[in-house]
């Protein structure tokens, strides 16, 4: 049965966007520089990537998420999960209503989960054979999906960054405990993957 | 001239007590599992520790971590900086008024400061010699030490923990890029020093 791993990037606070994310503000006040080990040469940030991507049999994603990857500023052929054709795997995104059109259907495989982010985990496993599921993200996707105790492993990618708001990854009144495993570290983050007791 | 370094340990979620900590409830909510690094026998852990203490010339903490220390929990000759007696620190310690009585006061060395975090620090700068001042917390210490700029490093102890509310580190608003310098690990934390910007 596959693995699903939740991975995400965080703040010293505790958020995965800065103040005032959005479609047209993109993460937020400050977001961005979240994302610095992405972009990274150094050799501890391209393996996180390429490990992930080979390991990745389905990911699940939300809407806002996919809307940013699938806009005018999102996946190309360079960057995310669109720069290996044969790695590509498909992709599960939780919505509310399918979207109109989808710009990188041609060369990617979308579904649009009606009923939650435990479907979309679901129908992912379906899918992805004794590969990993991964949960991309955003926030509320993650943790809706800590919530319903769907996720076996959570990969943190903490950022050297204070943001002072933004969207909070954990609940407020929803403590738990993380046994913690691997952990890398870059000069843009440290990579820490935890296993989730359900 | 002496470094400044603010050393306290924080949740996920950024919180560096559970919920309702206070003088009868400590660390509150999940508080105490924060701080199971200290209680380790993980020699990265006890490394830690080890050279903070050496490395002190002076510390400065906050009245609601003196109450606690000084308390009837507190520091004993197995515990703290009181385990050492001859690599006590002198203790600056920031309070709105003196305390009746001191129980450590007969084998610590504590100093009163009425006019915050900042006089707090340069009192033991004055004393620390070549060695360094630790600004031990508790949050609200720290957090105004790194307001008012008097922080040269910031070491996180990061617990495999969400806490879900309690005293937040870092203030709402403030956004803040660090640089990330030394990580070490064991299986009950990740020990991150960063270098602050001023």
């Amino acid at each position: 049965m596959s693995t699903v791993v939740a991975d995400i990037t965080i703040s010293l606070d505790g958020f995965v966007t800065g103040p005032d994310a959005g479609p047209d503000a993109g993460l937020g006040r400050g977001g961005e520089e979240l994302h610095a080990w992405v972009m990274s040469d150094h050799e501890v940030d391209r393996a996180m990537l390429e490990e992930a991507s080979a390991a990745s049999g389905a990911v699940v994603m939300g809407r806002n998420l996919f809307d940013v990857i699938d806009g005018p500023h999102g996946w190309n052929d360079e960057m995310g999960y669109g720069a290996d054709v044969d790695a590509r795997p498909p992709f599960f995104v939780v919505t509310s209503s399918r979207p109109e059109t989808v710009r990188l259907a041609p060369s990617h495989d979308f579904t649009f989960v009606l009923d939650g982010p435990a479907a979309a985990v679901e129908q992912a496993r379906a899918v992805a054979g004794d590969r990993d599921v991964y949960v991309m993200g955003g926030g509320q996707v993650v943790r809706s999906c800590l919530d319903a105790g769907v996720v076996d492993r959570l990969r943190l990618h903490i950022a050297p960054l204070v943001l002072g708001g933004g969207t909070p990854l954990f609940d407020a009144a929803v403590p738990r405990s993380l046994v913690q495993q691997d952990v890398r570290v870059s000069p843009h983050a440290v990579h820490v993957t935890y296993d989730v007791t359900r």
